[in-house]
This record gives structure tokens, sequence and C-alpha cells, in this order.
């Protein structure tokens, strides 16, 4: 169990003096640094410029968004706060349109707004923080047991193939689809792991490599197109990925790349899982080909960072996630159990369970 | 034709002093020099170390390479000739062992030696350089065929992927999948081209994305990991990649990635075609299965050139080709005209033709 609480035990987003701190996860794994946040648009900013990165760790910042303001703002008019409520509500929910996880924690601080209303402005701050505070734990405990549910999946000595980072930095720790592999190997199973590059943020080699290497479970790095050719040497025998929104019908948004993923793990009969915890299942969007896919700069794809290798005058693409069809959906992965061959059937009972 | 000319009259490789030399295409597009070569050793290394790269233009470096040793040797002994002339053939052989141009041209090479035994030393070096020669001139010939015969296959207004380079750059000039978009454009059709970025060497982005913009065909940067959201949303409409080696029964060996975009495109019923030349395609190999793939060196998947971000401790996968099996390959465009749906007596019907 040591091994695992090391990582674990990183702290992607933390409370400290009366701030939100979170890791760089721009500059991982050259430097470990934390970046201290006071308001909600602060927040928004490192949301958006990618310091914190992944759907649950996105739905924590923003929640700590919210009740960051409110602190600020306790002070003053109750007239006055509500304005500046309604602001930070706005600028944290435009800070990236993909992960449902945002839209997710921002209705559930509002609920508690609304819930109470008889409540002064202070008291409010500590109810907002308060549940900024069970929606980091909350999320913990939630992929401890998606662990469990996952690990149940995987055969002892399986190598398993993860796209982007869905790990304890993508979440407030242990992490979804590493949190499967990490149970795993909690659970006494021999896994090894192997990691695509995820272009253009690197998140495969700069962070899921990172956090496999911290705890010595086995981990080797490939670039994104050579997954194919591995499944095709019969070198990978099951994929686990997270994902940024979960459509009614069990279409599955996660990073760019994961589509390619899937469809050539359905040509080599190999299972494909998506570590999902119920928040990021959006019943609203009956499809996949309604959830809103972002598009980033084009210097993320010209080169990386500093590093600029492109060729002057080239146009560029850059949708920063896409979508997988249900039908290659092996399962997903959830708190309330595993959800074989997803549909809308399945998903609705489900969440009525 | 003025502008297809720009770049198809760049010379990757050209005779110059008595010497061959080669743009180094590592250092591409940031800076455009020349490196000379005076040995086959020498370039033997240019090889291994991908100054120049692309199945053609290997095929010519090498035959260059035999050449500039025989000129070298030509004051020596005929024993001390032969013994050095041996040694030429295995180091070149050696260099790299995918792509089967190499192979292709050093058998060549040695025809014309052996044809050649009651020839002076003199005279053999110059037979030898002139065949050299020839083999260049060959290569943007018959480039310009296949040219020809795929630009038929390209509507007007087509969306083209291809993945890594396999244009002037990668051959004596204009190019096997460049040459073919090439062709097009020159009869009139508007064509624009999806450039994969091809990790780890970044062949699409700097290469390729370098050819198109410097001709102005309107090209596309992605990263390897987005062809299939494209695909999906219906914004490509053909795939034309190069190759090293096809089997005698239609399977081909290319970049790493280039299995991954045929079966997406096969999943999306795009046409995938590749250009090939005769001397590209390997009677030998019975099927893709047995065609060596080179393993590169780490540090390609860890980083680019000095910029390196992976976590430390990673370990790493870098096979340079994968296989792509005949049945995902909608046409084999060659010199000799297109094979469709290429089989192994298909293409013993070619070559006998």
């Amino acid at each position: 169990m040591t091994k695992s609480q090391n990582v674990s035990g990183i702290e992607t987003l933390r409370w400290k003096d009366s701030c939100l701190e979170m890791i760089d996860q721009r500059i991982l794994p050259a430097s470990f640094e934390y970046i201290k946040y006071d308001s909600a648009e602060s927040v928004a900013d490192g949301i958006r410029s990618m310091v914190v990165r992944g759907a649950p760790a996105i739905g924590c910042a923003a929640a700590y968004g919210i009740a960051l303001e409110a602190i600020k703002l306790s002070s003053e008019s109750k007239d006055s706060f509500n304005k500046g409520m309604e602001k930070a509500f706005e600028v944290l929910a435009e800070s990236r349109p993909t992960a449902v996880n945002l839209f997710w924690a921002l209705k559930r601080m509002q609920e508690k707004m609304s819930a109470s209303k008889n409540a002064s402005l202070n008291q409010l701050a500590d109810i907002l923080l308060t549940e900024a505070h069970e929606i980091l734990a909350e999320d913990i405990r939630i992929n401890r047991t998606m662990g469990e549910f996952g690990a149940a999946l995987l055969a002892d000595g399986a190598r398993v193939l993860t796209h982007c980072n869905a790990g304890a930095l993508a979440t407030a720790g242990h992490g979804t689809a590493l949190g499967v592999i990490r149970s795993a190997v909690e659970a006494g199973k021999k896994i090894s792991v192997i990691a695509d590059e995820t272009r253009p943020f690197l998140q495969g080699a700069r962070l899921t490599a990172w956090e496999m290497v911290q705890e010595k479970i086995p981990v080797t790095l490939i670039t994104d197109n050579m997954a194919g050719h591995l499944m095709s040497k019969g070198e990978v025998d099951a994929v686990v990925v997270g994902t940024d929104r979960v459509a009614a019908n069990g279409d599955v948004a996660n990073k760019i790349g994961t589509y390619m993923v899937a469809v050539l793990a359905k040509r080599h009969n190999i299972p494909f899982y998506v570590a999902c915890p119920l928040s990021t299942i959006d019943l609203s969007i009956p499809n996949g080909g309604d959830i809103p896919i972002e598009e980033r700069p084009a210097n993320e794809v010209t080169g990386f960072r500093e590093c600029q290798w492109a060729a002057e005058g080239v146009s560029v693409r850059n949708p920063a996630f896409d979508v997988t069809p249900a039908e290659l959906v092996s399962g997903l992965i959830t708190e309330k159990g595993v959800i074989e061959m997803p549909t809308r059937e399945k998903i609705t009972t489900l969440f009525l369970s």
C-alpha cells in the first residue's frame, strides 16, 4: 500500500494559508511547483492555461474558485456579493468547454448557495469552502471505489495501454484510469503500463510516466502513432482511459487520440475501458456529436513550449478532444460498478439505482 | 508548372566538386544546409543519422556511397580495391534495415561491378558514378510517372491526408506521395493537404509542411492522434502515403503510424493509396510480418533534439515503421500503373508485364 500512497498522496490541489494551491502541470516533470490562487478569475486562468487539467481536477478547482470568491466578497454588501458571485460562476464556466465536471461542480456550488439563503455572507463563504473540501475528498473516495471495480477487470500480468493522464494529477488523488491500475497493483497484480505520449500537451510523456515511475509501476513510453503497431504484435492486453464527458448514450469525449486507440483496440479484440465517475456522465447530452470540442492555440501543435519546429506558414488544427462512440467501449467503470457495453438504457438504470 | 518546379527543383542529393552533397534534413526547416560526403562510410553515417531519409533517397545515397568509394580506391591495387568495395557494400547495407531501396540500389551497383570485370579501376569508378547518376535521374522520372497515375485518383477539391514525408526530400525530386499531389495540382486540380506531424522525427511538421508551404499548396498540420477525429467529421477525402518496403502479397511497411491511419481510413470508407515505385516492392518477402522493423534510440521519443520532456526513468519503445496489411490498401500507385486492392497475383503480373 505504501508505494501507491506516495503519489496518491501528492496533492494536485490543496488548501493552504486561505488560498488554493495547484501544482503547475505545464512544467512537470522538470519542475515541481505550486501556484497560489485567491480568486475565481485567477482559478479560471489556471484552468484555461492548463496549470490544472483533467476533468475531475478541473471540477475541484472550479469549486474552490467559487469558495475563494465568496470569502473575498463576504465583507461586501449582499448586492455586491451576489453580483460578484454571478460573475465568478460565469468566468469559471467559460474557462474550458469540454469537461462536464466543471459545470457539474459549479452547479453543485450554486445549489449550495441557493439552499443557504438565510446564512450571513461569512457563513455562506464557510459553507462553500466546506463544500469545495467535500468535493475534493469525495473525488478521492470515488476514485478508490472505481479503482476496485476496475482492478477486477485486469488480469495478473496485464499490459495496459493508457492515453493522456487520468492519474492523481488529473483528479484530487489516486486517479481514474491510473486509479484502476494503482488499485490492481495494490491488489497484488503485476501490471505494466504503456503510456501514449499524448501530443500536443504530452500529458502521457510528462505526467503519466512521472506518476508511474514514482510508484515503480513499470511504464513504457510510446508516441501516439505506435499504439497500432504494438497491438498488432500482441503487446497490449487492455486499454484504460479517463474521460471529460460521457453522453447519455455512452459516447465518450476524451483527450484527442482516444478515438483512434478505441478503433485500433476494437480491430485487435482488446478490451477498451473508460474510468468515469458519475459526475462525468452528462444525461442532458443525448449523444457524443453534441459535446462541445475545444480548439486550442496553434503553437501547441507547431512545437512544444519554446521548442518550435514546424514549417512557418502552415495552417493548424488543434481539437483538444474527440468522441469515441459507445459501440467501441467495452465498459464504463463508475463508482457504482462497471457498465459493460454501455447503452442509454444501462446508463439511465445505473443513475436511478 | 513553375510553382511545382520550385521545390521539385530542390536537390535532396547532388553531385558537386567530386563529392555527394545532401541536405541536412535533421535541421530543416529552421536551417537549410548541405553536408559533403566523400566515402561509403560517411554516407552510411548520413543515412543512419537521418541526414537523408525516405526510401528512394536512401537508395540514391547508397549508390553514390559506392561510387565515392570506388573513386577513392581507384588508385589502389585491384586486391585492395576489391576488399575496400566489399566493406563499402557491407557498411552501407548495415546503415538502416527497413527501406528495401537501399538493398535494391546496392544490388544494382553490385551487378554493374560484376558486369564490368574487364574495366580498369578508373573506368569502373566512372561506370559506377554514371550508374548512381542514372539511379537518381530515373527516380525523378519514375516519380513523375507515378504522379500522373496517382493524380487521376484524386478528385478536384480533394482534402488529402498524408503521413510522414514522401516528398521531394524523401526522393531525388518530385516525391512519391507528394509527387501524386504535385501532379494533381499541375493538372489543374485544387488539392489541400492534411499533414500528420509524424512523431518522433516530425517529418510531417518539418518537411511535408515546408515543401507544401514553398509551393503554396494549402497544408494543415495536425498531431498524429487527430487523424481519426478529422475523418469522423468528414474532413478527409483520401489518404496518400509512401512506403519503405512492400511485401510480395501487398503488405506495406511505412513510417510508424501509417497502419493506424489505414485502419481509420477503412472504418470511414476513405481510400488509402500507397505511392510505391517498383524498386520498393520486395518479391523475396512473402508478407509484411517478415519485413525487419528498425528500433531507433529512446531519446527520439522522450523529446525532440535538445528539448527533452519525458519523465526520467521511463522505458521507451521506438519502432520506426509498421506494417499495413494489403487488405487495408485501396491501391498501390506504381510507375507501371495503379494496382487496385493489391494481391500477390496482381503484383506478380505487374512485374512480368
